[in-house]
């Protein structure tokens, strides 16, 4: 972490200045022990505004709805709920999402294309409409109101996500918080992780945008639970320039200072979502050099993190390499044999394409930590990246194979 | 089946005429019961062959030497060995496998260019030569011997994996052969999934070459027990003309016939492959129509087909078809929401984008069938295609936990 950003102590969404939040439960969801489904994030001045949403052919119009808002550029609330995804339910689901938006929208006093929406649950099932318009006027937002919200998101996630940094500048303090949600790309039917993130830093909106797609490609799009995209996934992001000052733009002095920032807040909560995934105990990384660009790195990292053979082998603690390379091998990256190494937590287990005799059980004492490390050097160019997935286990089997029966 | 092909009782890869095999026990493997390592098939007369091979970048040195014989043009023999992939050795594993050709050739009396070399099992270990060398006089090749060699190959495979089928045509009795091995594209360390065919038609190299590449498209390309290729997956085809008659072209009237009959060998074998895949208890069959085009189709059917949550829903028996559409969705193919039809075992799941209410215990029922079917109408084109997938069973996980510890 840079010295000049701190990790702020229980740290949410609402850390930032001119951010509220609330949460209620409307009944939406019987599964989960917290009991918060609807709620809101608001912020008390205009903000700009930028996200990045799921790639999936069939998304929900709770998405759809958002996206139009934010290219409309001035989103400065957001409604979410849980339990319904609000996805494959034909028209309903676009007058459904459009009346989430203007009834937020009415409480806060903002016009509805100033608000985005955010659905996670069940896939094929409408929004029960009367539910969320009885609850809503129950939401009461605050200061306080961070973690209420980032617990309105949860489905099957064991723990709310939620995390803040603050940096000077200027002689101003500026605070981004973040919360997020989805301990599986895509659930159990459940779709999706969503994430809000919030800071009081002046930001120019098309820097706001880059900063954003810059640290979401670092962070969200390098995890993997289960290699299930969803009809759902959407990360946010609102500046509302409470701190003062001259907005942040992009070459400006600031702007490599936010968008570390930024990026601390993205990766945290990625790294967060992945050590929630459905059935994990675990967290392993992985670090590709030496790819002949940057692409083929990322190509690499995401596949192995994807392996079932290298997910399962991490469940067991086995220094399986042969795993690893033959991911590797079938990513799509360029790779020549005779110059590929391999590193587990540290121990050298394979140079120059020749395996390295190991002691054995080193390596599985080693693998026994809750974060598994694998480096593999390349040898053929500049190009680096890092993914984190985590464990394969009978548990994730069990779970996911008698959620709706 | 077309009416003029017929499956043969007892079929396997020495069915076809002209063609022998047999196989030893090296001392390569001690994990399975079957206690056959290393085997070889030939042919006595000369052959016309064709392979298919790998794309994965890190490759065993046996595919890269059987590449090349089979680009010679005169491979008719082959020797099989599992226990050790011979891959991520270095430069050993050339030697290694060049070799294993010159043994066999030596042994049957033909040149080291017209063996194939097959390999399966531990990648990053040599073979251990000193065995393969004391063993091979033993494995004495006869029409009785195609089962040996089918378990020769074997490695976590619960049962050995042959077919053969005949067919009429002017006057002659056309018989093509097969075996393979292969319970996951790879195994738990134990790359591969190999397949041997061999026909006692005389077929004309382009259109053997043109065939294999047909049918494996069909087949071996449609199916997936982990999403893992391997290092060292190779289907290699031999057709030696002992039936008699003219070789068979393209555009011939047998060709079509040949066609058809070489799918049904690949098909069979495919899927003998998926439902003997590790952890696995059922096969389940995705069909997709009505894709833009056949690659979208392919795409769109082998994406399904991979998706652990779609796996687990099955193991389950659970008609969680929001799994099926969020995998579609994110297949790369085009969808549109609204013409979007699902059938699960022929129960019409979906229509027009939209859920239809189904009798859910009628489709948990139709779901416990040892085969279950997906069947998916786009309705954007004329594209089409159909893969085959297993379950994701607890079993899987903790049989790949714990393989080398």
């Amino acid at each position: 972490m840079s010295q000049h950003i701190k990790l702020l102590e229980k740290g949410t969404i609402t850390s930032a200045k001119g951010f509220q939040a609330g949460a209620t439960f409307a009944g939406m969801k019987s599964f989960a022990e917290d009991k918060y489904d609807l709620g809101i994030v608001y912020s008390t001045r205009p903000c700009t505004c930028a996200g990045t949403f799921s790639t999936n052919e069939v998304r929900s119009f709770s998405i759809r709805i958002t996206e139009d808002n934010v290219r409309k550029g001035e989103v400065r609330a957001v409604i979410a709920n849980s339990g319904i995804a609000n996805a494959v339910v034909g028209d309903q689901g676009r007058k459904d999402a459009l009346e989430m938006a203007r009834l937020a929208a009415q409480q806060l006093g903002v016009q509805p294309d100033q608000v985005g929406v955010l659905s996670t649950g069940l896939i094929g099932a409408e929004l029960p409409m009367a539910l969320i318009r009885s609850a809503l006027p129950k939401v009461k937002v605050s200061e306080a109101g961070g973690t209420q919200f980032a617990r309105c998101m949860m489905t099957t996630d064991t723990a709310p996500k939620e995390v803040a940094v603050a940096y000077q500048h200027g002689g101003r303090t500026v605070t981004i918080g973040g919360v997020a949600k989805g301990s599986g790309m895509i659930h159990p039917n459940m779709a999706t992780m969503l994430c809000v993130v919030a800071t009081d830093a002046a930001v120019e909106a098309g820097f706001l945008r880059q900063a954003l797609k810059s640290s979401v490609d670092r962070s969200f799009n390098m995890i993997s639970v289960d290699g299930d995209t969803s009809t759902n996934d959407t990360v946010l992001l609102l500046a509302n320039g409470a701190a003062g000052g001259q907005p942040v733009a992009a070459g400006s002095p600031e702007a490599a200072l936010f968008q570390e920032a930024l990026d601390m807040v993205c990766t945290f909560l990625a790294k967060a979502i992945v050590r929630d995934g459905e059935g994990a105990s675990k967290i392993f990384e992985v670090r590709i050099e030496g790819a002949r660009n940057e692409a083929e790195a990322r190509m690499a990292a995401r596949t192995i993190t994807n392996s079932n053979l290298v997910r399962t082998a991490v469940h067991g603690n086995d220094p399986n390499w042969g795993r690893v390379i033959a991911a590797l091998g079938r990513s799509g990256a360029k790779v020549e044999e005779s110059k590929l190494s391999l590193y587990i937590n540290g121990v050298c287990i394979m140079e120059g394409g020749l395996p390295i005799p190991f002691f054995k059980d080193a390596v599985i004492m080693q693998m026994r930590q809750p974060e598994v490390s694998f480096r593999v050097s390349l040898g053929l160019g500049d190009g680096s990246a890092t993914a984190w997935g985590c464990n394969l286990s009978e548990a994730y089997v069990t779970f996911n194979s008698a959620y709706t029966t």
